[in-house]
């Protein structure tokens, strides 16, 4: 359905969150929202999103069905010194591959703490899934790394958007996805029949309706997205004709239904 | 490898997000925080969390992948009036089932906004798939719904949110997972080697450890989970000791580490 589906010329990706903190609700995560704005931002369809507990199995099976999947795979998470960091692991038996102790990865951390400070725990962090590039960032001393289409994040929010700056350079990018919000002051009921016409008359533009409650009120946005600045304007003039046509006959009935949703 | 893995008295469950607003970063998720805690509560295991766009065939495949292999699946998120809103369909496609006008659905919203008042759109939302449970809530005329054990949730929070109360009496608990967070004034890699060799002491205890930056430094927080109170009270002892003795050790070293993160 989505017009971005069919679009070859397209990257698309996956994310896969790695961490019980998060399906136990210890953790709000933040690293969806950063990495679909990012890849948004540049031209990447973000089609899918997984979060998986600290366990092998589980993260094996998602590696394997999102990379085969889609042309990108992000994963976040599991890439510290502790015994609940086993991302590395995965990803190498997912890939069919060794997990070297890997020498540029030694040598970034004996940079960092020397030799003396290359303690067991620390060299934990170098071990690298063999074939795999290194991402760096400027603020922690373990690598990230890229194997095939995957690229292994670390799971905190600064050091995770960090190794996607340091990624951002050799990745693909596509035509951005352009977007376009139309607010209309009125809950979704009043304006659904008109915009699905209005989808229909621009397929190739997609459309959604989200509705927020402002001051005890329902309003809506409905928000337009397409690749083609022309046709967006086109589908934008459309709707806000239809929301300034609905907004007055809706003026006109003495009832005020906004005070209910929907 | 998690203690609970293997515990067939604890319920399990997923969750999945239905939502291309999600995708594309337009909007931040806060419903996978709110049901994880929700049912980390109620002892009910959240082990696998899916974000997927609003394409049918992509809903549909999620929906019976997840409700086959967890004992509960929850979505959120389409269940609106208007096009976009694919949810029902996709859900009743999965399941097998005929969608229908739903009587009770359609009585509800007569209800909220006379008959008078039932538009198209409105009488969009009483579609639900045959054989399903209404769920209600306080603040909206459209309903949740729960067939087999699938559980249909709006995507606004606090809609969302007012459903999973409703549906809290009818759902199976299980003995809820305790925890305890045991703080450490070093980075992760101090405590790592001590840390793991404790998880093998109480290999019923899921222990994990996550980093967390502060004043620009880095602290650990050492996170123990269980269902067996004495068993944690007694990793705990055990965790807090051998923190002491390792924040000890650190304050006889003069280079100050806490500075890089790891």
């Amino acid at each position: 359905m989505s017009a971005a589906a069919g679009d070859k010329a397209v990257p698309t990706a996956a994310l896969l969150i790695i961490g019980d903190e998060i399906l136990s609700g210890r953790t709000v995560d933040a690293n969806i929202a950063h990495t679909a704005r990012f890849l948004t931002a540049r031209g990447i369809d973000l089609r899918e999103v997984r979060v998986v507990p600290d366990v092998e199995a589980e993260i094996v099976t998602a590696v394997n069905a999102l990379r085969g999947r889609y042309d990108l795979l992000f994963t976040t998470g599991g890439i510290g010194p502790t015994h609940d960091d086993i991302t590395a692991d995965a990803v190498a038996k997912a890939l069919g591959v060794p997990l070297d102790n890997d020498a540029r990865a030694v040598a970034m951390l004996k940079e960092r703490f020397g030799v003396e400070g290359l303690s067991e725990a620390r060299l934990r962090m170098a071990r690298i899934p063999r074939g795999a590039e290194l991402i760096a960032n400027a603020l922690t001393q373990a690598p990230g790394f890229s194997i095939a289409n995957v690229h292994v994040m670390a799971g905190v929010p600064a050091i995770m958007q960090a190794m996607l700056d340091a990624l951002a350079p050799l990745l693909p990018s596509g035509r951005p996805m352009l977007s376009r919000t139309v607010p209309a002051d009125v809950p979704e009921s009043y304006v659904a029949i008109e915009f699905e016409a209005l989808q229909k008359r621009f397929p190739d533009v997609v459309m959604g309706s989200y509705p927020h409650q402002r001051d005890g009120r329902y309003h809506t946005e409905l928000v337009l997205r397409s690749r083609d600045e022309a046709r967006l304007a086109a589908a934008e003039d459309a709707v806000r004709a239809m929301v300034m046509d609905v907004e007055a006959r809706k003026k006109r009935t003495p009832r005020d239904e906004a005070a209910r949703p929907g």
